[in-house]
């Protein structure tokens, strides 16, 4: 059998491993199958790679260039999966298993590509909440920017997802515009490596935005500045000792961990034996505890059970992990697979003892326990064990002991008070699910746990069917949590990209702002053409191109008339003693949908041109009533203009109504879209 | 003379200053007027009394009533100013100091009170986004929230603003349900203990929502959990040894910083002498140098102007500063007073000698000025001194050095790209400002420099008469930076009291989701009373309220005399061959507005009622064209309620226009204003 040379990609070349490289055993197997490491890596000739190639290239880039760009790496990832599945099986993982990590890194690649075209603009500044009014007359202002950080992202991985572990982190750090170092953990690098290559040489990447690092970093840490971020996942140990480094205190280098985490499920008061949400609990625990032979930073290691139903769960929890067939995970029948090492076999196996101190173990003997199609001696298997903590309040290791593998722990409670004290021992945790039907219950928890935990997933009869499990962090979802789980946040849409991004408060005149930001603000010049900004394409359209119409006057007839016509007969519209009686108005005064359809009126240009549809409205608010004999004049202004597809683009237009006096009526803005 | 004793208060009762207590000298005297430090703190009880009384009950109040809270403490303090103001000179503030201070953190209350109303909600969960659809039918949705953390806020303040650095980290904190102990710098601690008591003898705060620590605050740090925070305000070396405590790595404790800060301002290409902003910069330059004493961790340390004009700036600074009065603060001729103490006098003197090893100093003799009405040698006073730099791009020091008084250096440039680099050479600052009247200037440093900088400050003719100066932070944009400047942030509105929130990732049924939010998620229950949702109250209606409207058929001759009364006659609504030729139109459509406007016709409920008026309209937007002859109804539901005065609160509803065929025409959110 050939020992697969596993390199790292360097400033542009492959590196092969050095003298000494460490050997990397088959978790099924137990013999060897590849070397990494040692490698002749020039760390500081890496980081200026990334600094002075990759990151420009990036920047150079829109946000929205970058979000396509994802996906097509995503597409040449998925095209050549089944090369990762194949590899993939030595570490342990089944088919399923794969599914998570290959294919859930792919689409966690495509959810971010998507949230870039759709949540961010085409240009190189992310808007980071509303413009700050800080001025009476509205001539200075201020608004949050985000733009990418100027140094490298050093993504430290774990060993239990080589693929997904690398892309949740990649995808965000492309998108906000910098390049990325990846080091995964040595037990599975080889996975990653194929996944790099693919990336690589598919063409897509500009030069110096991903190296990789299989082995060790050196001392690349401590050559890291102010604009650079290390993105970390794995043991509270290891983020400890790296996040200690005086440097990075020195220099507070952003260092986002995601570490150990007793993650806990609760099974609600209401979800008796007999209901679906019994059913459920029992299914997603059976399925945490197995999935990855429960190598998951996720996974569920606490059970909070009402008191009297601990027996019927551990009863029909053990029914079910009966039919967990451990075995070869390339065997169709197998479905829990081997853990990734010798090593992590017998770490897990002492923190089980460990936890067998202080409850006592109710299902699964590590000695003795079939398995299927392989040696159980030889591949780092161990059986499901599931433990029974009767004093939970009084113990601790079950709180506080990650055993990373397929080990979970029952606990009774009291009531819904007890459990949620239960919950937060763990002392911060990535995830916390309740099982419940009853809102009410829901939202105790999320008051009394929520400041514990990342993330808190409900599942019930009525989400059941589409919910996606305990134990997946989604793209959309931040995933991270305090405490013990190392207090960082990763993923999370948007969110997750400002982590390679600096908000930088900016304060300035409108057209400053303006400038800044692609974004018309009030206040900034206005361009009045000749020709209606509708008969203009949207590529020649410029933000703050704008129509000021002519004044129309709104009549008594117009509101009597639009009220019957419409339907809308409300008081204030038809009867003035009434009307006067309210505090908002002084009289009888125009529907605010009369205002709205007369400004379209008067700023539409009837004639096929580039506008084709108006899409939608936003942020409209009435500010002054208008009663009949006034006039009306309308403003439209280019806000933000944002390309949709191929043939044409969203325009945001910023639209002013006001009265005989200038004063304003109503605001909004108008959303067309428009034809290139 | 008497010395005044500054007390700590902990767990409700004032503590006096113990044995060895540490003496306070005046600034402009050199008298001891005051002591403070060595009580005796039970620290633990201090915490336990923060947790477990001032925590629940600021936890049991909502965001409204917090933000109310916090409004009538402003307004406590606003009352008593004039005592806080007296106590100040012995500071070395000026009046105008005092200003920037005391009625800046009075303000900085109001603002976040404010904020609390507008932007928060009246209940106990903050909603962070929008929800996230994670499934393809809808019963299965995410959302983030934000809660109170449940320890208590650590508030580590520098000396330089003793009410300003206490108000505007203990605002967010407050809002965020939180309560916090103070820890104000020993130097000017006699004024946070005067403001401190005002608050607390205002009877406006509940029981251990506040504490002050006047002196060290012993082990308090090392008995923090993740439900703690910290907030440090003050000298890089403090906040490395702080955070460095393995207690607080190994718990991620959060540890916002905000510290050393070599802040710059450039002087635009376009600024040149005889430009408005050429007096503009020289203005904002004397006026951060010599506001405090310089002593503000955003005074402008360093300044880049173009090659060309730094002889000329040089001049009409110097003419600026030489009218710059220094003396008595209490004198109403003085315009800077003197430093904190003697030992700041001779860290600036020490570190401004570092600075003159790299630069030439070019203004101000610390040997020989004039001090008005105070002893120059007892007091703490300085001049101003400036410095130039002839070669800023090998010096070192002059971008490492933060002289913490009067002290700045000016340096040359060659072009905006060289600016900027010697911008950055900060490596990282709370602010940098730009006096430019072009807004390209302005988009090129904030692309080169965003990432190096917590805010940019831009300033020109058009702002110049309502900026606040390069040297205010804002309750609404966000105070720290990266790097250098400590990696943290404060204020920014909501973002600042997120700092003191768990952001959680809900994931669940709609049902859930609406209980946990207070606020109605599309697929979650409906309710449909007999009686009309617009005849009920602000108060009766709940949460999920829904009435659905007959259907209304929508004909040609309604499209017709639409478009003919508006004076809408958009080709899509006129002409089917046109509209057949759009992407978007099977042929001739229903103009989007009276879609809107029938809509109205159909749900309201014309009769006088607790609806007061429409007063606006969000996220609308259209989804599918009806042609003439198809028909419409109306879905509306009740998706929030906000209090918004002693009358009458905000409703939001849900709307939703279907076809014949159930399918989505449109869908906004409607706003109402509701009589209680």
């Amino acid at each position: 059998m050939t020992i697969q040379q596993i390199n790292s990609f360097a400033a542009g070349e492959w590196i092969a491993p050095g003298e000494g490289a460490r050997n990397i055993a088959s978790a099924v197997t137990g013999d060897i199958i590849a070397s990494a490491g040692n490698n002749a890596l020039d760390v500081q000739g890496m980081l200026d790679y990334a600094r002075n190639v990759g990151g420009p290239a990036l920047r150079a880039l829109t946000f929205h260039d970058r979000a396509k760009m994802i996906k097509a790496l995503a597409l040449a990832i998925s095209k050549n999966k089944q090369a990762l599945y194949d590899l993939s099986f030595a570490t342990g993982a089944t088919q399923s298993d794969h599914m998570i990590d290959i294919d859930g890194g792919i689409g966690t690649m495509f959810v971010f590509a998507s949230k870039g075209r759709r949540e961010m603009p085409d240009g190189h500044v992310y808007l980071d909440g509303e413009v700050e009014q800080l001025s009476r007359h509205g001539t200075f202002m201020g608004q949050h920017i985000c733009t990418p950080l100027q140094g490298v992202a050093v993504h430290i991985n774990a060993f239990n997802f080589p693929v997904w572990g690398m892309l949740e982190k990649l995808a965000p750090t492309l998108l906000a515009g910098v390049p990325a170092i990846v080091k995964p953990a040595t037990n599975s690098c080889y996975v990653t490596e194929l996944a790099v290559k693919i990336m690589l040489d598919s063409g897509i990447l500009p030069a110096g935005a991903l190296q990789l690092v299989s082995g060790g970093l050196g001392d690349m840490l401590d050559r890291l500045t102010l604009q650079d971020v290390v993105s970390f996942t794995g043991s509270a140990q290891t983020a400890l000792s790296l996040r200690s480094a005086p440097h990075i205190l020195e220099n507070s280098i952003r260092f986002v961990a995601e570490q150990d985490s007793l993650n806990a499920s609760i099974l609600g008061p209401d979800a008796a034996p007999g209901t679906p949400e019994f059913d459920l609990f029992v299914k997603e625990v059976q399925r945490e505890m197995t999935t990855k032979a429960g190598q998951k930073c996720t996974a569920i290691r606490r059970m909070m059970v009402p008191e009297n139903h601990v027996e019927t769960v551990i009863e029909a929890l053990s029914a079910r992990l009966d039919k967990t067939q451990i075995g070869d995970p390339k065997l169709e029948t197998t479905r829990m697979g081997a853990l990734v090492s010798g090593g992590q076999k017998r770490d897990v196996l002492e923190k089980a003892a460990i936890i067998g101190q202080e409850a006592e173990r109710v299902y699964g003997d590590p000695d003795n326990f079939t398995v299927d199609g392989a040696d159980a001696e030889k591949g780092a298997f161990v059986p499901p064990m599931l433990f029974h903590c009767a004093n939970p309040d009084s113990a601790e290791r079950v709180h506080d002991t990650e055993a990373f593998g397929p080990v979970s722990t029952i606990m009774g409670y009291r009531d819904v008070n007890h459990a949620i004290e239960l919950v937060n021992k763990g002392q911060g945790s990535l995830v916390a699910s309740v099982i419940t039907h009853d809102p009410a219950v829901a939202r105790e928890v999320a008051m009394g746990a929520g400041a514990f935990h990342g993330r808190l997933y409900f599942n019930n009869r009525d989400s059941m069917k589409e919910s996606t499990g305990h134990g997946s962090p989604l793209p959309h979802m931040v995933h991270g949590g305090p405490g013990r789980a190392g207090g960082g946040e990763e993923m999370g849409g948007v969110r997750g990209v400002k982590h390679y991004m600096q908000r930088t408060a900016i304060q300035g005149s409108p057209d400053i702002l303006s400038a800044i930001g692609d974004k018309w603000v009030p206040g900034a010049t206005e361009t009045t053409n000749k020709a209606h900004p509708f008969t203009r394409t949207f590529h020649d359209l410029k933000i703050g191109d704008t129509l000021h119409t002519e004044p129309r006057v709104v009549t008594m007839e117009d509101i009597e008339h639009f009220a019957h016509f419409t339907g809308d007969t409300f008081y204030a519209h038809m009867d003035d003693a009434a009307a006067k009686r309210n505090p908002f108005f002084p009289g009888r005064v125009a529907h605010g949908y009369l205002l709205l359809s007369f400004a379209a009126g008067m700023f539409v240009e009837p004639n096929e041109g580039p506008v084709l549809a108006n899409t939608g409205l936003d942020n409209l608010r009435f500010m002054k009533p208008i009663e009949a004999g006034e006039t009306i004049k309308v403003r439209l202004t280019v806000k933000k203009k944002t390309p949709r597809n191929e043939e044409y683009g969203e325009v945001r237009w910023h639209v002013s109504l006001t009265d005989g006096e200038g004063e304003l009526v109503a605001e909004y803005e108008l959303l067309t879209m428009n034809a290139y």
